[in-house]
C-alpha cells in the first residue's frame, strides 16, 4: 500500500512527496526531528515528543509553521488515512527553501518545512526484540557536541549502526574520550544493580530521551533508585542488568556489551518490569 | 533569470528541482558535497575536487553513479546553459533514497541522489571583500570528529557565520579544546610571520582544503617557508598577517580576530600576493 504522508500543508502520495534540492534540510541538514509511537492507533507521549521539538527549534532560533493543536490534528490524520494501529510518525521541520545556498540563515519571511510520514509496525509493542534483548558494541562517540538538539545530522549515528550490523550485533553504545558510555546510535542507555538503575545524567552529550524521562518517573514510582551519572562499557559488563529507551524500542533489554554478556545474558526482570509499566501507563495516557 | 540545475541525470528549472523527502541527504545528512569555482567560464581545480568527493565517498562507503569523464561535462554543461563567467558549481551526492528511513545503509541496489547548481558572481575574482579583508572572531569547535569528510553536516558552521554576522564580523574561526585555532566555517586558516606561512597539519579535525593544497605549494615555489601546526588566536593577533582559503575566496586576507588587528589591520602583502598568484595559475590550468 502507497503510503500518505505530509509535507507543506498536502497530503500526497509517499512517491510524490518532495522538498526542493534547496531546502536548507537537503544542503546542510539544518533540521530537527520527532519520532511518536503509536499503539492502538493513539499517539504515545505526544506531548513529550512536542515540547522536545519546541526545545530543538528554539535552540536554533528556529520556528515552526504549524501550531501545537495543529501538529496533533495532522499526526492523528496520518494515523487515519494509513490505517496506523502501531507503528510510529516521523516528523521533520527544516528551516526551510531560501532559493539559494547560503551559510547565512534565510530572513524570517522564509516558512520553516514541514513533513511527515507513518512507518507500520504491526507488532511494536511485543518486538521479538525485547523477549531475547540487544547486543551491543561499543565505539566512539564522535559526533558534534549538541546531540540535546535532536538534528537531522544523524550520519554518524547511521555509521554506528550499521558498525553494529557488520560485527553481527544490534546497536552501538558511543563511548566518550574518557571511556565512558554516552548513549545508543538512537536510545538512551541503562545499567541496573540491585534496586538502582544507573543513566549517565543530562547534558549537552546525551539526547533528552522523552521515553528516557517517562521511564524514570516511572521507574521511581515503582521504588526503584535512581542514579544519574556516566558508567563504563566494563561496569555495565558487571551490572545485574542493561537496557535501552527510545520511543521506537520502548524498553529494551540489552544483554550483551563488547562481546560478554550482561547479568544471566538474558533480558532481565527490571527491565522486563519496566517495559511493562512504560506500555501499561503510556497506552493509558495516549492521544 | 531562472538557472537550469541539475537533479538526478536531468537538466530542469530550478523550481522544479526536488528530492524526495526519504532521501537520505533530507533525513540522515548522510551526503557529501563539493564546490568548484568558475572563472573565465572555466572550472578551477575540478581535478582536485574530484578527488577529494572521491574521497569522501570512500570514507563513508558511497558509491558516485556518474563517472569523473560525466561530471566534468554535467559540470560544463551546467556553465554553458547558464552562461557562467564568474561564479561556483555546488555538487552533492547522497546515499540515495531507499523509499523509507532506516539507520541501517540502503542496499547497492539504490543508487545516489546527484544534485548540482550554479551561482553566478560576477565579481568573484576581484570581489571587494579581498580589498579590506575579514574581520573574524573565534568560537569554539562543536562539529563531529571526522570534518575532514566533506558531509553535509553544516548546521554548526552555519551557526558560526550567524555568530560572525551578529558581532558584526565576516566570519568564525573555530577552536578546539586546548583554544588552537581549527580553520573558519567555510575555509583553512592561516598566519604570517616573516617569510613563514603557518597552518594547522591535515588530520580529521580539518577540511583537507583542495585551495590549501594548490596555495601551499604555490607558496613553496614562491620561496615561502611552510610550517604545519596549531595556532592560536593570541598569536594570529600578534601574527604580520593572516588569512583564509576556500575554493569560493581564493585567498582572503584576514585583518582582525577577536576585535583585535592583524599587524596593519589592513590586508597584507603576503596573502595579496598569495591570492595573484593562485588566481593567475589556476586560470591558465582551469578545465
Amino acid at each position: 500500500m502507497t503510503r500518505t504522508v505530509y509535507v507543506n500543508g498536502t497530503y500526497l502520495p509517499e512517491t510524490e512527496a518532495k522538498v526542493s534540492i534547496f531546502d536548507r534540510g537537503f544542503l546542510m541538514a539544518d533540521g530537527v526531528y520527532e519520532v511518536t509511537s503509536v499503539l492502538d492507533g493513539k499517539l504515545i507521549d505526544f506531548d513529550g515528543h512536542m515540547n522536545r521539538l519546541k526545545r530543538s527549534l528554539r535552540e536554533l532560533e528556529m520556528t515552526c509553521p504549524l501550531s501545537a493543536d495543529e501538529l496533533l490534528a495532522m499526526h492523528r490524520e496520518l494515523v487515519a488515512r494509513n490505517g496506523i494501529d502501531q507503528g510510529m510518525i516521523y516528523l521533520q521541520v527544516t528551516r526551510g527553501n531560501p532559493g539559494d545556498r547560503s551559510f547565512l540563515f534565510p530572513d524570517a519571511s522564509v516558512p520553516g518545512t514541514v513533513v511527515a510520514f507513518t512507518q507500520n509496525i504491526p507488532h511494536l509493542a511485543d518486538a521479538p526484540a525485547a523477549k531475547t534483548g540487544f547486543r551491543v558494541i561499543t565505539i566512539p562517540d564522535l559526533r558534534w557536541s549538541r546531540v540535546d538538539i535532536k538534528t537531522v545530522q544523524l550520519l554518524y549515528p547511521s555509521m554506528g549502526k550499521m558498525a553494529a550490523k557488520k560485527a553481527g550485533v544490534d546497536d552501538s553504545w558511543f563511548t566518550d574520550e574518557a571511556g565512558m558510555v554516552t548513549e545508543g546510535t538512537s536510545n538512551n542507555a541503562y545499567i541496573v544493580k540491585g534496586n538502582r538503575i544507573i543513566t549517565r545524567q543530562l547534558g549537552s552529550d546525551i539526547l533528552h530521551g522523552i521515553t528516557r524521562a517517562a521511564v524514570l518517573r516511572l521507574a521511581t514510582e515503582a521504588q526503584f533508585e535512581i542514579e544519574e551519572r556516566p558508567f563504563s562499557p566494563a561496569e555495565a559488563q558487571q551490572a545485574d542488568e542493561a537496557f535501552a529507551t527510545a520511543a521506537s524500542i520502548f524498553v529494551m533489554p540489552v544483554v550483551e556489551v563488547d562481546g560478554m554478556p550482561v547479568g544471566t545474558g538474558k533480558p532481565g526482570p527490571v527491565a522486563t518490569r519496566l517495559r511493562e509499566i512504560y506500555l501499561e501507563e503510556m497506552r493509558k495516557a495516549a492521544l
